[in-house]
C-alpha cells in the first residue's frame, strides 16, 4: 500500500523524528511503500494568500474559497500545493505526526490544511462521508505532555481527548471523506525504561493499521437539517 | 481602557476587515486606546522554530519550551515575539478578529500562538485561574460559514459550538489566566440587509465588553488531580 507521513516537528533529533524514522521503518518492512512530507525541511509556507494560485479568477480582491474552487478546476495552485496534493492522490493511508502545541497541531501543520485541503479538491460539493477524498484512511500519531494526559475525560480540565481533536479528525479528515484511525498518542517525558513499551504500541498498531475498524462517525444519512436523528442519538 | 486586536485575515476589505475597522471606530469612540496587530500586514512568521531566539541555552537541539523558558527569563525571544509580548504587557482587553477556517484559527495566527503565549510569559509555573496574563480579558470576534450554522449542537454534525472553540477559549486563553467572553459569530453569508443587525449587535457587545461577565470556567480549586469533584459537576 502506498503511505504519506506528513511530519511536523522542527527538530530532527526530537521523539517525533525518531517516531517518524521508526514508522517508516515498520512499515516498508511490511512492504509497504512510504513517503514523507517533512514540513519544517521543506520550509513549506504555512500561511495562505494570493500567492498560492498560479491564476486568479478576482485578482483585486482575495476570496480564498472562490480561488481554490477555481483552482481546483484549473489545476491552478501554486506548486507546492499541487505537489501536496499529488501525493494525496497517491496514497492510501496518511500518518500525521506532530506534537501537540495548545491541543491542536502545530500552525505550519494547520497551513498545511489551509493551503492543501482545498475547496474543490478535498471536498466540495459532498462532505464528509460524501468527501472527495473517500476511500483514504488516515491517523494521528502525536505526542503529548505527560503530566497533563490525566486531565482528560468527561469531567477533566481539558475535557474529552476525543473533543479535543475532534477539530482535526471530525473536522478535517472525515470531513474531507477520510476514515480515521483511533490516534496514537506517546507521553512525551514518559522515563527511558516505559519508553520502549510505547514503541511496541506502535509497532502493533502500525501492523494492523489495514485491518482496524476506524472511528465510527455517523454518515451524513444520519442526520437530517445538520441534527442526528432520534434513532442514532445514544 | 487599552484595548489590542489582533487580526488574521489576508484580504483588507474583506468582511473580517470591516469588522477590524468598525470594532476600532466604536472602541475609540467611547474613549479607548485601541492597537492592531494586523499579521497578514505584519507578515508575521506563523512557524515556530530555533530562530525565535536571539540566544539558545541548546543551541545543538532544539527543545522549544526549554528555550522559551530561558528566553523569557532573558528577554531574548526575537524582535517580533517581543514586541506582540510589549502589547500584551500593555493591553486590558484582546479581540481576535479572524475567519474559523477548518474550525480553527487560521495558521498564522495558530503561529501567533505557539511564538508569544511561551512557556515562562504567558504561563508557567501557573496556568489556568494561575496562569501568567491573569487580570487581561479577551473575546472572539469571528465569520463563520453561515450554511453550517445550524449544524451545532449536541447532536449537531459538527457537535456543539463551544467545544469547538474550546482550544482556543479554554487550553490557549483561559490556560493563561485571561477572562473570555462570548464570542461574537458573524455569519459571513449573510445577506446584506441582514448585514446591518449584525453590525448593530456588535455595536453593542462592544458598548458592554468591560462590564459583560466572562464564561464562567471552573478554577483550579474545582479540581482535584485534573478532575472535577463531585460537587460542581452538574
Amino acid at each position: 500500500m502506498n503511505i504519506l507521513i506528513v511530519y511536523a516537528h522542527p527538530e530532527p533529533t526530537s521523539l517525533n523524528g525518531s517516531l517518524r524514522d521508526f514508522s517508516r521503518y515498520q512499515l516498508e518492512s511490511q512492504g509497504h511503500i512510504v513517503r514523507i512530507s517533512d514540513l519544517y525541511e521543506m520550509n513549506f509556507k504555512a500561511v495562505a494568500d494570493g500567492n498560492d494560485f498560479s491564476e486568479r479568477k478576482n485578482p483585486s480582491q482575495l476570496n480564498y474559497l472562490l480561488e481554490q474552487m477555481n483552482a481546483s478546476k484549473n489545476k491552478s495552485f501554486s506548486k507546492d500545493i499541487l505537489f501536496e496534493q499529488e501525493k494525496l492522490d497517491w496514497t492510501d493511508f496518511i500518518i500525521f505526526q506532530f506534537p501537540i502545541w495548545w491541543t491542536e497541531t502545530p500552525a505550519i501543520l494547520k497551513g498545511w490544511f489551509d493551503r492543501v485541503f482545498a475547496l474543490g479538491y478535498a471536498y466540495g460539493p459532498g462532505t464528509y462521508d460524501k468527501g472527495k477524498l473517500k476511500g483514504k484512511k488516515a491517523m494521528l500519531s502525536v505526542t503529548h505532555g505527560a503530566s497533563s494526559l490525566n486531565h482528560y475525560g468527561e469531567y477533566g480540565l481539558k475535557g474529552k481527548l476525543e473533543e479535543r481533536l475532534f477539530n482535526i479528525q471530525h473536522e478535517k479528515l472525515y470531513f474531507s471523506g477520510i476514515e480515521v484511525l483511533e490516534p496514537f498518542i506517546f507521553p512525551s517525558t514518559a522515563p527511558l525504561e516505559v519508553r520502549n513499551n510505547y514503541f511496541e504500541l506502535y509497532k502493533n498498531k502500525l501492523l494492523n493499521i489495514f485491518e482496524e475498524p476506524a472511528i465510527p462517525f455517523h454518515p451524513l444519512s444520519h442526520y437530517e437539517n445538520g441534527q442526528l436523528v432520534q434513532e442514532f442519538q445514544k
